[in-house]
């Protein structure tokens, strides 16, 4: 008998946003696995509360560059380990910031080990409405198109999708954040527009993305924009 | 000092997928309101392993109807009431289906007191992402666009919005279910297409757009759509 591998979204920072499940899940697992950035690992700190003292970790280092090649052969090299475990009888649960697949890495375990063990996959809160609910204002409402746009995309392609009405949200800014903004203003779209940083947790920060200071590259951040259509009318947030 | 609004998500369905803050304010409010649509709320039925015994209850009976005015009606007399308990210092939790502002009814509530009490919100665990765990598959990775389209919107701008790469989610299926089907078929998207009732409940139900049976018209059905793009490469689920 194999064991499990729990695929746990942990929620966008707030430890309290964690779900019971995905609480009780860390818990009880034999061993959790979790990326691992720079230096810290924001999942595995949301976790903390919960895990078992003594329970095995695999912390995954996943080089942190614009080729995908170095990070996809730490995910092979992650995978092996991690079926190593499963083989073994024992549940692992691999941690992951948001939701596993709203834009995660969980998919690269799904993808390598899905069709060979079982996998559980427990959905988080993600960045996204996390964000909404820092400004107070609807993500979508009613019939509105709601949209999620990487800003590393070509400024036609961003441009293209802007153009209807609906609510949009830019994620991964980063180093492309000066050039989403330029694309904003150009488009008529940067007066109303918002930027959430770090939603949800203690260094959480909302302002309007014109008064955001120049020169400032927040990678957690969400630029939400708002294009009327047939949602939301309040004056509020 | 007047009490705080709390506008809290619940999740999809699976009483797991609670918020360890969200259990924690439904066990702390001193009125817990909620909207009723036909006889039940399943967001009062998550929430019920949480409410403190001899809580105050306060059901908000939603008109089921495709005209606005009845609805609203009924909001701007909750929200009175609300302002009431508000008013004396009490603390009222709205609970919501899914996420608050993810299409939720949390915003006629926030359009109505945002100005005048102090709200907090809670953000929730959405269909949508629990429609991604359910079938096992990315929602969306990497660079791709996300788009979720509500279906009673006109046929010509969900087929212009189908037309890009990316990941599609429709929502809001109920009577639009066949004209949507209709339409992914005629698009050649019908293929690969997913439907996902009930994500995460104990009714939930999975299977490929194309084996429907026909004149099933879910409502709590999501229809997921992907369109390839630079995302998920993977074979599995």
């Amino acid at each position: 008998m194999s064991g499990v591998l729990h695929l746990v979204g942990t929620g966008p920072g707030d430890p309290d946003l964690l779900t019971l499940k995905a609480a009780r899940i860390i818990s009880r697992a034999d061993i959790l696995a979790y990326p691992v950035g720079s230096e810290t690992s924001l999942a595995r700190a949301i976790a903390a509360p919960h895990i078992r003292p003594g329970t095995e970790e695999m912390p995954i280092v996943i080089p942190m560059r614009r080729e995908r090649g170095p990070a996809q052969a730490v995910y092979d090299g992650a995978a092996e380990a991690i079926a190593a475990e499963l083989g073994m009888g024992l549940s692992v649960a691999y941690l992951c910031e948001g939701d596993p697949l709203f834009y995660g890495s969980a998919m690269y375990l799904l993808d390598r080990l899905g069709d060979r063990y079982p996998v559980k996959i427990v959905p988080g809160v993600t960045s996204l409405t996390a964000a909404a609910a820092a400004i107070a204002r609807p993500l979508a409402a009613r019939n509105d198109v709601l949209k999620v746009l990487p800003a590393p995309l070509p400024d036609a392609m961003l441009a293209a999708e802007l153009a209807p009405a609906g609510s949009v949200a830019i994620i991964k800014l980063g180093s492309h954040f000066d050039r989403v903004r330029d694309l904003l203003v150009a488009l008529g779209l940067a007066e109303g527009a918002m930027v959430v940083i770090h939603a949800s947790t203690g260094h959480e920060k909302v302002l309007p993305l014109l008064a955001m200071p120049a020169g400032e590259r927040p990678y957690f951040a969400i630029i939400l924009v708002y294009k009327g259509g047939e949602g939301w009318t309040g004056g509020h947030g």
